[in-house]
């Protein structure tokens, strides 16, 4: 596929065929598992998105801040988890109620400090307000052993708040062959926490858990609810964790060859394309081959990435693609992506048709 | 200084009194130097800077793309230099020629092919571009060999548009102990093209020149104009780079600990900050410390970065600052993170005291 004459480069375009496809095939999978979904939404920040994944059978969104709630809210989604250890001062407590008059809120706390904080800032509302308890489950960011969790509830309960369970992202599924173990290791800490809570007296707890490399994994798992967000584009990084293939990635950055370099005789051949860090994002994983991929070059290597210009090392041998060609770009991590665009052009049989904004861009806080 | 009670974090915030001394002091340090200074705006995206720098003597703006010099354009700066080369189709020959109607517009080209490209589809308007061309002084990206440049410019006037100089960017000064070097190299580079251009006729060439790591190095220079842009804010990168002081940094993301991390009893103590790279920026050099720097704690290091969450390694033996704590963080790549914001917040004198819009933040085409 061309890009399409209407798009001026860099930009970013969506192939909706795929992204149709990328949405059911997660929708049945957790289905047929047993599983909720509840995809999360700081990937595609998009309405229409959102949309499409409620229609699949989705129970609700995971969103990574009460500001990209607030626009899901807005947009007439009723059931948000913020999935994220807030510390919620008297403003954000405040945001927080108002939106639970429209939707059904959930948050995360990974201490009883700041289940403490936010019940005595949500004040007679914090009964309002679920909470779900964070969990290590191997990728030692925020979260709690299975062990901490109970005494974590019990203060929720204390500080008014409503505990209905626990979640874990296993972000160390973002390694080459790791996917199985992490979801192994996912399931085992799912496991053993709703154990603790059952000791507690907390029963008929959520049990939540990632992500895009483990939740096409299949087979037994403890957790109620997955919250996969990549799935619906596919990236560079999913391409070479091999959880994807070609087909389907959903969203490139439309590109232009600007320049060529001049290397010697013996060196492969290099060029420069106008998108950069400012449109790509700039996530490169130790394990990655590069700044992102050439759709329609697999063999070619983004090797440098400033703002404006990315260098692309093209095979030995292959004659360089003249100045003016028009190449899609899989960026590595797609969330970062949408994260820089306020708009972006959609693609139906490699024709253009239309644009969605990106209505929760930005929404960092 | 504490993080002001208005800001809910993670969010920008910009100390107008260092920036007005950034401002001041590179004003200066070119004036004296006899070299115009026209400030790279893709770094602050902001109107009122812009007024600011030309406030202060600089002869005009430097943008990165076609967007960026619009909204500056219809902000009313009358002379902006697109530091890129441009591959002009129509819909961009067409923007071109609109921002004419107000401002004096340079564009970058290094190949004929482009020239000729721009050329023709801006037609009878070609004369209204002036063109400078392209050296590559070693940062090995776009641009050409001195001894190219003359059939570049004589491909450009045959193509009908108005040559008026040539520039580059030595972007290997952002490496540490090269700045001085990239800066003899850049001089060579421009003094080579000087002579070459003049052996074709081109007389009274404007000498473009980058760098904020290089612009601040004094001494003598062909450049008869330098375009740094980082210098206003100050980053992790140019304090790394001894570029600049922790007093010269006037911008900085404000963040909350909201998560501790247990670690073992000999492992030094970590914890969560809600500044990811979703405000940051995931820019990290080979050489950097970490994923930028706490301000007022300069023996922390950012070990960990992910979209919502950044990983603080503190110092061994010392406590951990209490869960709410809210803490600076310099980012490594000051560009990044206004291009993730649409507006910032200003401090004076420790007081919040109104925002600024990043009105050409996004515009990446």
């Amino acid at each position: 596929m061309t890009v399409p004459d209407e798009i001026t480069t860099p930009d970013v375009m969506i192939d909706v065929a795929i992204l149709d496809r990328n949405i059911a095939r997660m929708a049945s999978a957790t289905s047929n598992r047993g599983v909720n979904l509840r995809p999360h939404a700081k990937t595609h920040k998009v309405l229409e998105i959102a949309a499409k994944q409620l229609a699949a059978g989705a129970v609700g969104l995971t969103v990574a801040t009460i500001g990209e709630a607030e626009v899901f809210a807005n947009g007439g989604v009723e059931d948000i988890f913020i999935a994220y250890p807030l510390w919620v001062r008297v403003r954000q407590a405040e945001r927080l109620r108002r939106l639970t008059e429209t939707a059904r809120i959930t948050v995360g706390v990974d201490s009883a400090e700041s289940a403490v904080f936010m019940g005595r800032n949500l004040g007679a509302d914090a009964g309002k307000i679920a909470v779900r308890v964070e969990l290590d489950s191997g990728h030692h960011r925020s979260g709690v052993h299975p062990d901490s969790a109970a005494a974590i509830a019990l203060a929720a309960v204390e500080a008014g708040l409503n505990v209905t369970g626990v979640f874990t992202f296993p972000g160390h599924s973002y390694t080459p062959g790791m996917p199985p173990q992490a979801a192994g290791e996912e399931d085992t800490i799912l496991r053993q926490a709703a154990g603790a809570l059952a000791s507690a007296g907390f029963t008929e707890m959520e049990l939540s858990g990632g992500s895009t490399p483990t939740a096409l994994l299949g087979g037994e798992t403890a957790a109620t609810e997955l919250r996969p967000g990549v799935y619906v584009f596919g990236d560079a990084q999913q391409l070479e964790l091999e959880r994807c293939s070609p087909e389907d990635i959903a969203l490139t950055v439309a590109s232009t060859v600007v320049s060529h370099h001049k290397t010697g005789p013996d060196e492969p051949g290099r060029f420069i394309i106008d998108a950069g860090s400012k449109i790509l994002g700039s996530d490169r994983a130790p394990w990655a081959t590069g700044y992102g991929r050439l759709l329609d070059y697999p063999a070619a290597r983004i090797i440098a990435l400033s703002e404006h210009h990315a260098t692309v090392q093209w095979p030995p041998g292959a004659a360089l693609p003249e100045r003016g060609t028009r190449l899609r770009v899989i960026p590595n991590h797609v969330c970062l992506t949408m994260n820089l665009v306020d708009e972006v052009s959609l693609v139906r049989e490699g024709s253009h048709s239309g644009t969605w904004a990106v209505a929760a861009r930005g929404r960092n806080n």
